[in-house]
């Protein structure tokens, strides 16, 4: 393959949206991604702010008009697999592909998102699959009428308990802070159903149970030091993501969390590589948010290209 | 009216998304506006590069669907009328209309966009509205069948170019360099249009022509310094945008543009103050980074706001 103008890692909303402006430029693209369009919206039951869709759009449907967008563009080529590598400087990079495969490139742009953080509880990866989860749209339906857990106290742990709402029998939600960081219209919903949302505040999960298939929990309150065990069959985990960004260069500027640092323009320290999304230092990750990150990141790229030709 | 947590002035894409997300959060919002809800979006014919509508959308219908996002929320009060100040300091703004009617407020959030550049050419104000216009897609089916010009050398320029092309007889399109900034994807598809539309390069505008109404104007090049005078009713200008900022603190950081500069969360260099949009200094203003920045900076007034109530 002759050397591209961009290689974007990731067809999350961030890397879609930067292909779709940097392909419409008439900047010859190479857009990879190791699963299939869509990122974090695949794992997203049902979006409710995503301006232009008011009544709400479900996660993989948006996926889909995503995946759509991409369709027909000239200059665009899709490459299916795991950056294992970045290397190079601008106007030169050469990234390498789990299948050793390698595609030469001018800029790069990281939009390879994040993935959810283990809660690190004994038994977590072994019972993963029989009843742990990090994902409530991919597994919920496995324990329809069943006791649930979820843990966390964010947009993601709360969004996913309104789903599980109209599944499941009862949801146990931990959270390890007396308060929620999460949108106060999601705890306003879940505390008004009574009964079937028992919240645990304060606590953390210190024990999974079960043979084969989870089948309790044990809780253990933070400030009084209390230990109870719940029944549940699932529990769902949403405490936070973690980047990947081992595949690109150390001096590539991270914040304490492994986030990429960019600027405004979504420049990393790296003249020639952009993050957008998820991956990105930032406050606010959303959907929306990750759209407008491509779109800024591919015009800042097509800006650094320009350059390059001179 | 009660002291309220924000303010947003505009409800194009950025103040719209704004409004969403702080209403969601549980913040009391007011949302200003002196037209009606879409901002430039209403100025846009039909946009390609939205995603989540890849068989493209029209500009109204867009602003429509924003417009419906916003009904039915909490939290969320509409204003009408235009801001002439912005005066107090964080967690005490006070705001003026030009009606005179004041909101205190916590915070402000400045996504009031910015407005279409003057040619500066002799008798542009007179004959706007009688052949000069600034929106092809409000006064384009004026000139059905007729010779246009189209002034500028951006996307706007060349998107308009590109949806006058189906209802005008000649488009002549003036650029004072000789080169467009604009998508390639543009320029492509108008040359291939022939003789329906001439290039003016390295040329500017130096005469209106025409009685009550314009029938004619002169275009100089600015290297050989030759004159023409060509046939048109209409004059399309899209030479860049100006931000509107008069009413806004003196304090508060500005480009050489005057466009407002913020950090990567969309706060500006006074605490409280946050903008997003087109109004920002940045490279890309599309409709969908307008939205992604209405996002962040509602996270981040959601965040300045909750270290205020401590």
């Amino acid at each position: 393959m002759p050397k591209v103008d961009s290689l974007i890692i990731g067809e999350g909303p961030a890397g879609v949206t930067a292909a779709l402006y940097l392909a419409r430029s008439g900047c010859s693209v190479v857009l990879a991604e190791q699963m299939t369009t869509g990122g974090q919206i695949l794992a997203t039951s049902s979006l409710e702010n995503y301006p232009g869709y008011p009544q709400g759009i479900k996660g993989y449907e948006l996926a889909d008009l995503f995946a759509a967008h991409l369709q027909g563009l000239e200059h665009l080529e899709r490459k299916s697999g795991a950056v294992t590598q970045v290397a190079g400087e601008a106007g030169n990079f050469t990234v390498t592909f789990q299948d050793k495969s390698v595609v030469s490139c001018r800029s790069v742009l990281v939009c390879s998102g994040a993935k959810h953080r283990k809660l690190g509880v004994e038994r977590e990866e072994e019972l993963t699959g029989h009843g742990v989860s990090y994902c409530a749209l991919c597994d919920g339906n496995f324990f329809r009428g069943k006791p649930v857990a979820v843990v966390g106290g964010g947009n993601a742990a709360l969004e996913e308990s309104l789903y599980l709402a109209n599944i499941v029998d009862k949801i146990h939600l931990i959270h390890r802070r007396d308060t929620f960081r999460a949108r106060k219209t999601y705890y306003d919903r879940l505390s008004a159903m009574g009964d079937k949302v028992v919240f645990h505040l304060d606590s953390q999960v210190t024990k999974l149970l079960g043979v084969k298939d989870l089948s309790a929990i044990g809780i253990s309150n933070l400030k009084t030091g209390a230990y109870e065990e719940v029944n549940v069959e699932a529990i769902f985990i949403y405490v936070g993501f973690e980047p990947v960004t081992t595949f690109l260069p150390e001096e590539l500027e991270r914040d304490p969390q492994g986030f990429i640092v960019t600027d405004t323009e979504m420049r990393t320290n790296l003249p020639g590589i952009f993050a957008a999304g998820d991956i990105r230092s930032k406050l606010c990750r959303q959907v929306i948010t990750a759209a407008g990150d491509g779109a800024t990141a591919a015009q800042a790229a097509f800006v650094f290209l320009e350059q390059l030709h001179g």
